[in-house]
Formats: structure tokens, C-alpha cells, sequence
């Protein structure tokens, strides 16, 4: 072998070595800048003159804290199923959200945990409905996902899943709290006295508290994903909207990326997280015409309440409630940090 | 008072008390004539060759069984949810589906059935997942929409609920079939083997044995449902899509009613049954080409794969699975009776 021909081998060998490591930046995976995210701690009555300045800071402390850590990870370039688990964690771990440690209580005095989380290229989703020892039920989701045939795992099921992947796991107690305790005798009190607590607008902000946050990464993907404690007083076993695809979380990297929060029922009714998709694609509507006809027309129009959160593939965020408020925070396209509770011009 | 004025009145009032009675045909509640129903019994390797005569003839005798019974209500001008509840009873009741008395056999030994109703007109409805105890589990979703302000159930809750409502329950003995429990042992003998069980025909054939009806009643009222025992040798409490509006089960009086069968992660990623009903109202396709994109595009694209029965607000039917066959029947606007088992031009 002479010395040009051994000098074009090496060459050979060695772009071969660069552009193995470079392979997730190549032609193939165009490396995208355009990132955003976008989350929220749940709709309902949220008006100012109820919430107490030290308590309007506590939270804008929390939605703060949990988009800039998603977003970081963006920004370092990570993937938006990282950033949009790492954003919910946050929440869940906070007492003031229904979501985590924050849950409501059943009708039983329990907490029932509900999540999901959903890709945009691969359409894989994970699902868990009533879990009681899970610390953080979105990352039992993405373990469904990630670590089994499955979609959706319920209850004692889920719980056992939950052990062979080896998430981190609490004792009952760990989701007591006592504003929570309160809501629950409050609901209980109504029911007993009245039996409409349904249409008691403290009853619905006990099981308006969902959380939720929807990433675009530098890579073109989207992720959405959704956690709650559901419904203050609720019985029987009854699962919402936020574990069910299409209805409270769903994400397409060609439409957009959604987690709603509200009255679960008629969310699950409406399609809604999925439908906003579907007018997207099918009708050609934006993300925040789509998501306005679905939660100010579709959602009233059955008598149902609430709102989501939405980015879509060229990164626009929208974030769109029928209800008084609904505690949200974004770091925009162009960088810009936004936290709002009540509402806006929209 | 003269005896003209005398007659004018007694005219009036005997009008006034004709016209009540007629109120349900009068013009705001348009008496439609059109009405049809389908129905089907799982899709999979459904292979002539690989069903005996006596085996087809013994499908198709229930089939038809319970095409006509929902037929019959309609004929009679009773409500599609009264149809679609009776003749998933019957499918329930048969041993030949994965459905009720059919149901497979979970990992543990028990069987864990789901089931979903919705009504097209008010769009309301009703679901359960995981329950065991219960003879006719699309009578207890029926339950959950009309007697609970509640969506989806699960569970030792739904249990509790069936208990209350008062709807027929039984010993989970009931649901102990022989060949379910072989199917199980197979399953379960194929893991072990090889832990690829989910790609093994045979396997996938124990988990598409759903059942399910849609129907169109003479008022223009869309009911549809669906039931099943779930996946032969399913863990953790899985939750398919069977008892998932908008994936298994979706109705609307202004597009149509869709009950799907097949591998329910799919149907759920898909929001399938809603997706179809997306396709007529935003893309303005018919209800046979919304599905053929839905069963025959965009399930295989992600690797899924089971079919869908519908009817249009027109009561045009449609039948599109892209599996070997697909048990179903219908009787059409016409009158016409189809039973078929296997695959057709479509």
C-alpha cells in the first residue's frame, strides 16, 4: 500500500469517526433552534382579589422555578420529553398544586394520582390513573411509555409497575396536607347539605388544580404531559381527563402539543386536547384559533369549563381558559419569561 | 256564549290536546324514517381456513342474534342507546368473544372487562375499566353516563358503583372459560419462551376480541359502544381502548358513531374513533374514506393494526379493518342483513 493510499484510508477512517459523533446534528436530524415551553398549575375561580399577595408569590415562585428548569434544559439542548418531565416534577412536588404532593382527597380521604405524557414524532404515549405511593406520577407515565407494551396502567396495577421500574415510591401520608383536608370536609359538607357541589365554585377550583407543561426542543420535537390529583370528593374510581389521550394531553410534531385542565368530563366528552390537533391539520386553523373554538365555543356549548396550554411546531404558544383564570408561565421562542394567574386579553 | 264561539273552542282545545300528544313528531323533533345498526365481534387472523364450519355457523347464529334483537328496538322506533345496549348484551352473554362471559384471562388468572357508551345527540358518556364482577359491563357504562355526573370509572370503585345503581352482578367464576384459559397458558408459555408474545398471531388474535354496535334510530339519535375482556394475558391493570371516548368509542349525530376494535395502544396513540368523526367534520370527507385513512394509513403507520365499524348521520354503514377478517353484521337503511367473518373488497 503506498503512503497517498494509506493517507486517503485514515482520512476515510477518520471522517467516518467525526460524522458517527456528529450524527444526531446530520442532514438526516436537522438541528433545529427554535425551542419554547410553556406550562400550568391549573383553571378555575382564580381571581385576584382572593388570593392573597404572599400567595400570588408563592406560586409565581414555583411556575417560575418549574419553566426555567425545563427550559434550561432546552436551551442546553436536551429533549423536550426531559424538560417536560423535569417542569412537572417540580409542580408535583409542590404543595400548592393538585398534582403530586399537593393532591386532593377522594371521598375515601385517599389521593388518587392521575398523569400522562405524550411524544410528537413517535406518537408514543403513557398513561397511569389512581396511584397512591408514586412520588411523581409523571415519570411513572413516561416509564409506561418507555419501559412497557403498554399505554394506560390503573391502580394497584400501576402501583406494582411502579415497583419493577423502580421509581420512588411514598408512604400515603407523604400526600396529606391539611388545605387539602379542609377542601375535602368543605365538599363533603356541601354534598351532604345540598348535593350541589358540583356547581359550588369551590369544589370546582378543588379539582381545577391540575399541572401540565408542553415543550418544543431544539430538535423539532414536541412533548406534552399532564399530572393531577383529580377531583376534590370524587368517588367510585373515577378517572379524568389528564390520563386520557386526546383528551387532556396530546402531541404531534406536525400540529402541536397540548395538556389541558378543567372539568375533566367534558374534556374527555370534547376530545379536546386532540381535537384542537385535528382542526389544525384537517381545517388548516392555528394553534389559538383551534384551541379558542375548542374551549370557548365546543367546551360552553356542553356546559363544561376550564383551558389548556399549547405549542405548536413552529413554536407559537397558546394559552387559552373559559374560566376566571388559570395560573400559567412560558419562556418564549425569542426567550421571553412570562407568569400570569388571572386573565388577559386573549 | 253562541254555539259558533262554543264549536270554535272545543275545535281549539281538541287540537291543542292532539297536537300534545304528537308533540314528539312535531316539527322541532323531526320524525326521521332512516335507521340501521352493525355490530362486530373482534378483528384478527380471522382466517377461513382456520375456523370449522360448525365454528362459523355458531358465530354467525349470535351475530345475527344480536343484530336483530338492536334492529328490532329500532324497527319499533325505541333509542339507538337502547339498541346498542341490547345487543352488546348478547355478545356479552356469548362465550365465542372477548367480551363479558368470554373475557380473557389476565396475567394473575382474573378476567378485568372495560367497556364505553356515547350518545351522539348530547354527547354524553359513560365507561368502565377493570371491573369483575359485573355480568354486562356496557349496562354499567350505560349507568355511569345516565346516573353518575361522571365519565370513566375504575376498578374496585366501578364495583362499588355497580352495587349501588343495582345493575346484575356475578361471581368472577362466571367469566371462567376453557379455552381462554388455554389461550392464557399459551400466552404465558410463549413469554417465557421467547418474550415476543405480542407479535405471535395467536396472541394477538386473544386480544382483538372486542365487541361492540353502532346505531342510528329513526329520531336521527347515534349510539355507539363497545366491550371487552382486553388483552389475553394483560398486566398491571393495562387499560385498552375500549373504555376510551375517542379512541374505542365516539358519537356524534352530525358525523357519525365508530366502535373500533383491534391493539388498543394504537387506538388510543390514534385517537382513532375520534379521528374519524374529525375527518367528516373538518375535512368534509364521507364516513367510509375518513375510516379507510384512519384503519388502513394512519394505524399501520405506526404499527398498529384492527378495524372499526361506523354508521353516518345518512345511516350509511361502514365496516374497515386492515386485519385478516373481522367479525361483523349489519342491517342497513334498506333492510338488508349482512353476517360476514372474513375479508371483502372494500
Amino acid at each position: 500500500m503506498n503512503k497517498s493510499i494509506l493517507f486517503i484510508c485514515i482520512s476515510l477512517l477518520f471522517y467516518a469517526c467525526t460524522e458517527g459523533e456528529k450524527a444526531p446534528n446530520s442532514a438526516d436530524q436537522p438541528q433545529k433552534e427554535t425551542f419554547a415551553i410553556v406550562i400550568h398549575g391549573g383553571a378555575g375561580t382564580i381571581l385576584k382579589e382572593n388570593i392573597s399577595d404572599s400567595m400570588e408569590q408563592a406560586y409565581k415562585v414555583v411556575l417560575e422555578t418549574s419553566v426555567r428548569k425545563g427550559y434550561k434544559i432546552l436551551e442546553d439542548g436536551g429533549s423536550s420529553l426531559d424538560a417536560v418531565e423535569a417542569s412537572i416534577r417540580i409542580l408535583e412536588d409542590s404543595p400548592l398544586f393538585n398534582a403530586g404532593k399537593g393532591a386532593v382527597f377522594t371521598n375515601n380521604g385517599t389521593n388518587e394520582l392521575d398523569a400522562s405524557i405524550m411524544q410528537g414524532k413517535t406518537k408514543n404515549a403513557g398513561a397511569v390513573a389512581g396511584v397512591t405511593t408514586v412520588k411523581n406520577p409523571i415519570s411513572l407515565a413516561r416509564a409506561v411509555m418507555e419501559q412497557s407494551e403498554h399505554v394506560m396502567l390503573a391502580r394497584e396495577g400501576a402501583e406494582e409497575f411502579a415497583k419493577e421500574v423502580g421509581v420512588t415510591l411514598v408512604d400515603p401520608e407523604y400526600f396529606y396536607t391539611e388545605s387539602r383536608m379542609k377542601a375535602l370536609k368543605r365538599a363533603q359538607h356541601k354534598d351532604s347539605a345540598s348535593q350541589v357541589s358540583l356547581y359550588d365554585p369551590f369544589a370546582k377550583d378543588d379539582k381545577f388544580g391540575t399541572v401540565g407543561c408542553v415543550a418544543l426542543d431544539k430538535n423539532g420535537n414536541i412533548t406534552a404531559g399532564t399530572s393531577t390529583g383529580g377531583m376534590s370528593n370524587k368517588r367510585w374510581g373515577r378517572i379524568g381527563d389528564s390520563p386520557i389521550i386526546g383528551a387532556g394531553t396530546y402531541a404531534n410534531n406536525e400540529t402541536c402539543g397540548i395538556s389541558a385542565t378543567g372539568w375533566g368530563e367534558f374534556f374527555i366528552r370534547g376530545v379536546i386536547a386532540y381535537d384542537i390537533s385535528a382542526m389544525m391539520e384537517y381545517a388548516d386553523l392555528s394553534l389559538k384559533d383551534a384551541a379558542k373554538k375548542a374551549i370557548h365555543k365546543k367546551l360552553p356549548e356542553m356546559g363544561g369549563d376550564g383551558g389548556i396550554i399549547g405549542i405548536d411546531h413552529m413554536g407559537n404558544i397558546a394559552t387559552v381558559f373559559n374560566t376566571a383564570g388559570m395560573f400559567r408561565a412560558s419562556i418564549d421562542k425569542t426567550g421571553t419569561l412570562s407568569i400570569e394567574l388571572y386573565s388577559e386579553d386573549q
